[in-house]
C-alpha cells in the first residue's frame, strides 16, 4: 500500500509524466486539487474512488489550513486500506503544493509514500509559451517564488517571507505564482529593491490550457494587468528573447 | 514541418511527458544530448534519422560554442525537410539547456517550433528522492542556478555571473548545477554571503535512474562530498524535512 504524490504538471493532459498517467490508469483511490483540470482525470479507472479535496492550499489562511488537515486525514485513512492511492496536484507536488506537508504526516503514520514529480507550471508555463526562463548573457538563475505573503490581510509567517530585496538583486529570472491578488506590491517591492520600472514583464493565465491568456508589459505596467488567476508572472528580459512565440500546446 | 524542442526529464523514462512519448514515437529526425539515457531513445521509431549531438551544451566554452553552432545548422537543414524533427534535452530545454538559442536560430531561418516543457533535474531530482524544494516555515523560494560560472579557468560572461550574496539571502532553497567542479567555491561564496556553515545540503549523483546516488552533508561538508556529475546540488534546511526519503523509482 502506497500513496503517490503526482505532479499533474501545468494544466495540458499531454504535460502529465507517463508514470503519472500509468498511476491513474491503476489507481484504487484519486485525491485531486481543484487546479486539476478534467480531462486529465478521464484517466481515471471507472471503478476508482475519486475524490475532490478543494482548491490547491497553497496560502496560509486559516481555511486552508483546516482543509489540508482534512486532507492529511484522508491520506491516512485510504493510505491504510488501498493498494494504490494517487494524491494528484497542479504541477509538481514539492513546488508550493504543500506536499511536504502531506509527506511528514504519511511519514508518522508509517504509510508508505513516493512522489512522481511533475511539470511545474512556473517553468512550464512560460516554457510552453515560448519564454525561456535562462538565457546566456540574460538570466543565470531562476527563482520561483508566491506573491500571496504580500497579499494584505493574509496571516503569514514572521521570518519566513521571502526577501524581496534580495530576490530583486540575483540578477536572475524572477517566476512568481499566486501573485496576481498582490501584484502592485509584488511591484513596488521589486522596483524598491532597484529593479528598473521597464523590465519586461509576461502574465499568463491558464497556460498550456486552450483559455491561454497571455499579456506582455513591463514592472510599471503590472498592476493595471486584467488578468484573472491562475496565472503565472515572469520577470526579466528573458520574456523578450521570442516575441513571436507559439501559441499554447493543445493537448 | 516543425522542430519541437522536448525535456527528457531528469532521467526516469517514466518522467517524460506523455506529449514527449507521443513526438519520439512519430519523430522523422531525433537530434538528442548525450544527458538523455538510452531507454528513452528506444520509444524512436527505427526507420527514423537519430543524431547524437554530445554533451549538453550548458557551458560557456569554446568547444561548447562550438558545437552549438552545429546543433544550430543541423537544426536548421532538418527543420527545412522533415515533418518531425524532435531536439531532446536531458531534463527542460529551457532550464539552463540553451533552448532559447536554438529558437532564436530558429525564429531567424523561419522554421516552426514549439516547446514541449520537460520536468528539470534541478526541481525532479530533489523531488523524486524526497526532498521538498518548498516547504512552509523552511522555503518560500526555491532557486536555481548553475556552478560553471564558479570554476576556475573557464571562460565567462562579465556582468552576467550570478549574484552569489543576494542568492544567499533570498530566504529559500537553492539548487545548483553543474556545481560539482566548483563546489568548494560555491559553498565559500554562500558561507561568506552569511549562509550558517551548518546549512544542511543533498548532493544526488543519477537521479531518479537506477545509479542514483546521494549524499547529505553540510554546506562546511560539501566540498569533500566525493560524487561526480552530473550531479545537483540541494542548499537549504528542507533537505531534512523527510530523512527517509524514498529511493529513485525504477522506471
Amino acid at each position: 500500500m502506497t500513496v503517490y504524490l503526482v505532479g499533474a504538471g501545468p494544466g495540458d493532459p499531454g504535460l502529465l509524466t507517463v508514470r503519472g498517467a500509468e498511476l491513474l490508469r491503476t489507481a484504487d483511490v484519486v485525491l485531486y486539487d481543484r487546479l486539476v483540470r478534467a480531462d486529465i482525470l478521464t484517466l481515471v479507472r471507472s471503478e476508482a474512488l475519486c475524490i475532490d479535496v478543494g482548491k490547491r492550499a497553497g496560502t496560509d489562511t486559516p481555511d486552508a489550513d483546516r482543509r489540508q488537515h482534512e486532507i492529511g486525514q484522508l491520506l491516512i485513512e485510504h493510505g491504510r486500506t488501498s493498494a494504490v492511492v494517487v494524491r494528484l496536484k497542479g504541477g509538481d507536488p514539492f513546488v508550493f503544493g504543500r506536499g511536504g506537508e502531506e509527506v511528514e504526516i504519511l511519514e508518522e503514520a508509517g504509510i508508505d509514500w513516493q512522489i512522481v514529480p511533475g511539470v511545474t507550471s512556473a517553468l512550464g508555463v512560460p516554457g510552453a509559451a515560448g519564454i525561456p526562463v535562462t538565457h546566456r548573457g540574460l538570466a543565470s538563475s531562476v527563482t520561483v517564488v508566491t506573491g500571496h505573503t504580500l497579499d494584505s490581510g493574509k496571516t503569514s509567517h514572521p521570518g519566513h517571507e521571502p526577501n524581496w530585496d534580495a530576490l530583486a538583486r540575483t540578477g536572475g529570472t524572477l517566476v512568481i505564482l499566486m501573485g496576481m491578488a498582490s501584484r502592485k506590491a509584488v511591484a513596488a517591492a521589486l522596483v524598491d529593491a532597484g529593479r528598473a520600472a521597464d523590465t519586461p514583464v509576461a502574465v499568463i493565465q491558464d497556460g498550456t490550457t486552450p483559455a491561454q491568456r497571455m499579456v506582455r508589459t513591463t514592472l510599471a505596467g503590472l498592476p493595471d494587468v486584467d488578468l484573472g488567476a491562475p496565472a503565472v508572472i515572469v520577470v526579466g528580459p528573458v520574456v523578450d528573447v521570442a516575441p513571436r512565440a507559439p501559441g499554447a500546446p493543445q493537448g
